[in-house]
């Protein structure tokens, strides 16, 4: 294959370690796609003939079609797809074949290729969070206001509504998607023509292979152009970030269907039972939501190690960013799917929300505003007679509103029947109309400003409502 | 402090295992920053007394003079820097100090004063890398036309220049400054007045504190605002690829000082020598920022694994955000520092890069060249003729421009004597003249270019050359 | 300081980046130590004279008083602990303090002083983990037979006892008191003497410095000696795993105290309030806990990331090994203290946890044996019949005993009336009597072999009940 | 399959996201073992009847004759290899195979089959480990004089011998060998019987299923038993360690190949060329050991990540554990066997180690020894002598040597003619005769040593030589 200098076949462990063809034919389309707008810019700078470039891309288009009915045979000697794919286009158009990698290396093509590959992988990750914006926004329509607990430190600390929560989603699938959307037009600079390392002497014309493969324009060095994996990096930060949010409403799912929650309710075809235990029936998709964030985490992990210190221009370490990129953003993908199913098909138990939300003295900053407002009284003030009540209503047994007026007033003699308005769930969420508050009509609001901005313009709510 | 509904004061370990003082007093300038936009805006609303903001405001600025003086006392009791400034207003001010807090919690407070935080430390670490840019564009200036070995795989590839290698690190720091860019647009929302998690009812005004603060505009989601620390995390990654950006320069300046290359001198003033062996100067400030890499990826995993699965809204998870951005950061700050002093006072050696250039059958891949071009010959045929001639001169122990004319003819006939002139390390830098490529002509094109963007508008490359 | 060879002071950010007195005056003891086993030897093999040792040593214990009673200045111009004391050594003894580095070399000295370090700090970790496994089996004895809900999937799966449960933890920490065990006696070999990297002309004895310092013995390779931290990368690792186990108990610990359980109520002194609700009492310890696990693994990741790739000997990206050891190890002990004031000081809610666990259909798997055992029906038979048992339970809204015989008779006519003895918790718990099980008198058995194992010999339980 | 209670098949995207039979099927052998030994002990103690285990037991070796041949068909609807298997053997034998999951749960049986798989790892692991000690001590013995430089920083520092190198790995290899053996011991024992989580009411022997398995005896807490994935976790951190070391040497095996060392050379069958430059001949597998220590340690990370704050007992989170386990795993095990290739077939070019040996005032130390020894100068004022020394030399362009006498005593009157001996690279290295020390002596003894532990008893090197 680089032939005439070699004495020797490799060694089988030399094989078994070096192959990549196991893996980067995911790379087949991305590929030919690539060759293709090489060829045609080769012939069309007079480089190589018209007649060949025709035949190139001819036995291109050939080899793409017998690689998608599953019909073209790996070959493992070979190593890559790229020589897998040179080759079997010397087999079935002759010479030609042998003119395509003029003004080229491997060096330069697997970094377009990969490119392009992770390109379209953002566009489809894009597009799943996009779609499970949608089924967050459905959901907090639907709940705008249906009162359940808010949590800090997941103890109860004041009302909120349901469709807030989900909303909270939105935002940081929002931000997700903003951080693919930047890597997507960094890395939106064509390597092709960078050669080996070097750039070429050919007078190829980089700008017209970059356009025709969808490039903003080529990269500025060739050096750093075989030598970059910026973008994979880059990709991997924002999907670890990405599984993260993914992995904390999954937590919140495993924990909402507990008996002691039992907030929601998940159908039974997104949950499994037991070998052993006939009762069960546990939220697995939740959990490895949850779990498979270890991977997108461990994956990103991977390759800064494996860029960590490597010399310029091209080493084969980094070989290694593909299998681990693959892991990452399948994973990826398949927890944004599972999860969209999961918030799509869920139950909300509003009795469940509903009880555990007027439970924990949740309204207590609710009376420790009202003693702000009514009685002038400075917030720390304020702070520290609501706790006294709260000690009080629990060596009580009973809720804030349990407590009598005059329990009340021994503590703060100025306290008057008002100031049970503010003490009911319904009450403290209506309250909370500062903006992003969770008052019912804000987040009406808000899912709607969300539901235009899904369907149109500014699909990571970049606009203000 | 928190106060009326406890009964006990912490255990020695709570307080030792809660209390972040000891690094959160670092925030002190931001949230006394914060708290004045708050006082402000409680009083232009009406919230609180114009004559209690003005007394919280001169007694917040007095407090700002005491901790740049160093005479505040900080107290691990008060917990936080939120509570230890509060708690000196209180002292100074008296009771007005009581009503700053209201229609807002520590929740929204550490999130504002954080994303200032980080917002600071991004534009620091921007004007940073520009002056590392600009000390490797002065360095391509200089030597665009120097000769050196370009590698692949630490062997010899093709010659390139020495200015050529320094713009590649332009790019990459080009790139990095584009994420960090990215990175503050994306967190410059507000989240003070999210309260606590819910939103407030008190009418605040969180335009005016967000325009206060230079922020954008305010967050959308109360739940969100507090519970967010997707700015530390994306601000950790792009971190992490900046700092394996320099471990590759790093691990370059090791090698390239070692007696084998001999490429560059570093100055006594940034080496240092053994205990034991009198002869040694070692490299220790690129071995420094080459191992710094693992700190900064060590700080990015570690966020990442504290945020994974929380539930919403704020968890006290997330007080372990602050020492692991402040470690990290502040090693990516020293590592760029380190760098830019190395980059500018190193010495190149130029003979010994060109004599190392000249070695090693660099210009194997011009001879295929020549091959292809003038004897119309399939780049594959060409690339296998000239791996034959290699091995012959390996065998014969010269270069390839020790074969004789005849020696190259049994390989392959048609070669003629004008092939030496492709054989000349000069003439093959000089011959790659394509879009990035590395001839002198170009790489001074380049340089002027960045010199230029860095100059004025374009700061990370973003316009074309 | 290794002055001849230089014509240069160190430039300020060389001085910044490259100073490690800033932590490594933690080695203080160690490296005193260290040397004065140094100097008696080269005393006794007549390297150095008798009374050159004498001033040395007595130096050092001088030296040790001054830092002991914080009155020694540290310099970062002199870079190091080594240098520093050494210095130091110079003003007080003179002319002598000039012979103490014969035959040595900061390479070994800090292999020596960081392993005397990771030594002291394994032993400490051992003894808090001993006293936490003494917490846990407190607890379990005392609730051996408290009925709790064993959870998969965080579902109801089958009762179990409290004790049971505490008895887990116990097992966790005697595997990780094992691996610490493991690393301690796997870095017992003495590195001094390897000198620089090479070893050394002068007749020392290794074995002699090795046994005063507490070593097996002496290394046995001195390029190894100097390049090894395996001994730090080991100690994190079992660190990391210990923080998980940690980590679990912690998590549980939040999700028993919210209100949805209610299992264990936590001092007010093990907890914190809320700056504007009055009403919290959050589990921050236990969150900081679970948090901190992020920290141990972020060190292990930083400094596996270090080591990686390093050619031998010495480097000195191996200085980034000391903070990182120090933050996660530190980290670590207070989690471990942390978690056993916790332990010791939480109350069980009986009531709570029986209630629980009586819910959910536990006892189904109970049922389904119960067909097994009376029927010789086939266990999956027996797992079918009791889900569909289930299923109607639910659909009745009651709990498996709330089905008349009648009705589970409709689904397999030979059950009978006895079935409802296994369908209680109490009976399901004592049920289950095969070894490591749950029944209460298998609790009581295992705690009392872990009283006896942790009051004498085998610590991490290697020895069977 | 746990049917009774479920009304609905799961979804595509459930199926997808939950089924593991992917990859758990690779524990085929494992868990018919596995059950082999359940179905036994279940006849053995009459909980099953003697004929239905014998069918059983016919029935799993028949099946694991269809597995082995490729015949079997794995079915994704049956989630996992557990269920793959007994369905199967539901086809095959009927009645009986219901009766097999009798006393036990997948949980249980997960975590056996777990246990066996990386039990035969580590000792596959073992034995590839003990096999590259071989190679290096082969190595080590041929080239017990051969004198290279020894590096610090990369910068030559004292001659040591290529043999005395190789053995610092076998070192590493031992500790690498000792954690496995540690890691192995730690995890044997037997999980089956902890059933779901609780244990059972069944009367089951759990002694006799351990011993029949090769473990050391049951593990002592049902809840404990099927959490636990300690074994994983304590694996993944040794194969990071060993993956570390190998990173190591594949780092210098990049750099000796360079033409600024040629210290070795590598066959070509063990090296690879380039597509676009016919010279090239890259170390391929060095690089690609180097880079997958980024993958084990990744692995490592990812594990950490999944298992941190999972409550107990079974979690479907834990799933995780096993593509991430093979992954890294069986990097490793590339990543030894690839290694041991280089090492065997690598060719040492004594001549340019020699060489560069002799350069870079390597006997520096020797000749500050030398003024130590002979002149009873203090090592400080030595060490201040030779630097100066050093620097006249440097400013000569000579080596030390090169100063005549008269040059030497300008600096210090008292050297003689004498001093001449140690600045030669091969009294260096004799010289070098601590123990540990590089001396060739030295080196050919502690081969012999390993020579023979390898051959017996003491595999790790744990006796003293």
């Amino acid at each position: 294959m680089w032939g005439g200098r070699f004495g020797e076949s490799p060694d089988e462990i030399m094989e078994e370690i070096n192959a990549s063809i196991g893996f980067d034919k995911r790379f087949a389309a991305q590929d030919i796609r690539g060759s293709k707008a090489h060829a045609h810019m080769l012939a069309e700078k007079g480089i190589i003939a018209k007649a060949d470039a025709d035949q190139i891309v001819a036995g291109l288009d050939a080899i793409s079609v017998e690689i998608e009915a599953g019909t073209f045979e790996f070959s493992r000697a070979l190593e890559d797809i790229h020589m897998n794919i040179e080759a079997r286009l010397k087999e079935t158009v002759g010479e030609a074949a042998g003119r395509l990698h003029t003004a080229r290396s491997r060096n330069d093509q697997v970094a377009t290729d990969f490119k392009l590959y992770i390109r379209d992988t953002l566009d489809h990750l894009d597009g799943q969070l996009h779609a499970l914006q949608e089924a967050l926004v459905a959901k907090a329509k639907a709940h705008a206001a249906t009162v359940m607990p808010g949590f800090t430190h997941l103890q109860t600390a004041q009302p909120v509504t349901f469709g807030h929560h989900c909303l909270a989603y939105v935002e940081m699938a929002g931000r997700d998607r903003g951080r693919f959307a930047d890597a997507r037009k960094r890395l939106n600079e064509s390597p092709l023509g960078a050669a080996a390392l070097a750039g070429t002497s050919f007078p190829i014309d980089r700008e017209k292979t970059a356009a025709a493969l969808g490039f903003d324009g080529p990269t500025r060095n060739s050096l750093d152009s075989v030598s970059d994996r910026d973008f994979v990096l880059e990709t991997l930060s924002a999907a670890a970030i990405t599984a993260v949010h993914l992995s904390r409403l999954a937590e919140e799912l495993v924990i909402w269907v507990t008996p002691g929650f039992d907030f929601v309710r998940l159908p039974d075809s997104l949950t499994t039972g037991s070998s052993i235990m006939p009762q069960k029936k546990n939220p697995d998709a939740a959990e490895l939501v949850r779990a498979k964030t270890g991977r997108v985490i461990g994956g990103l992990t991977s390759l800064l190690v494996v860029m960590k210190g490597l010399p310029l221009a091209y080493s084969k370490d980094m070989q290694e960013d593909k299998e681990t990129a693959f892991d990452a953003l399948d994973s990826l993908s398949l927890c944004i799917a599972a999860m969209t199913a999961m918030v799509t098909r869920l139950k909300v138990n509003e009795e469940a929300m509903r009880a555990s939300a007027a439970k924990g003295f949740s309204t207590a900053t609710d009376l420790a505003d009202w003693l702000v407002r009514t009685l002038d009284m400075p917030f720390r003030n304020a702070h520290h007679v609501t706790g006294t009540l709260v000690a009080k209503a629990e060596a009580k047994g009973c809720d804030l509103d349990g407590l009598s007026l005059a329990e009340m007033q021994e503590t703060e003699p100025r306290i008057t029947e008002e100031v049970y308005s503010v003490l009911g769930i319904d009450n403290s969420v209506k309250s909370r109309t500062s903006f992003g508050g969770t008052a019912p009509d804000n987040v009406k609001a808000m899912a709607a400003f969300w539901e235009k901005a899904l369907a149109g313009e500014n699909k990571n709510g970049s606009a203000k409502p």
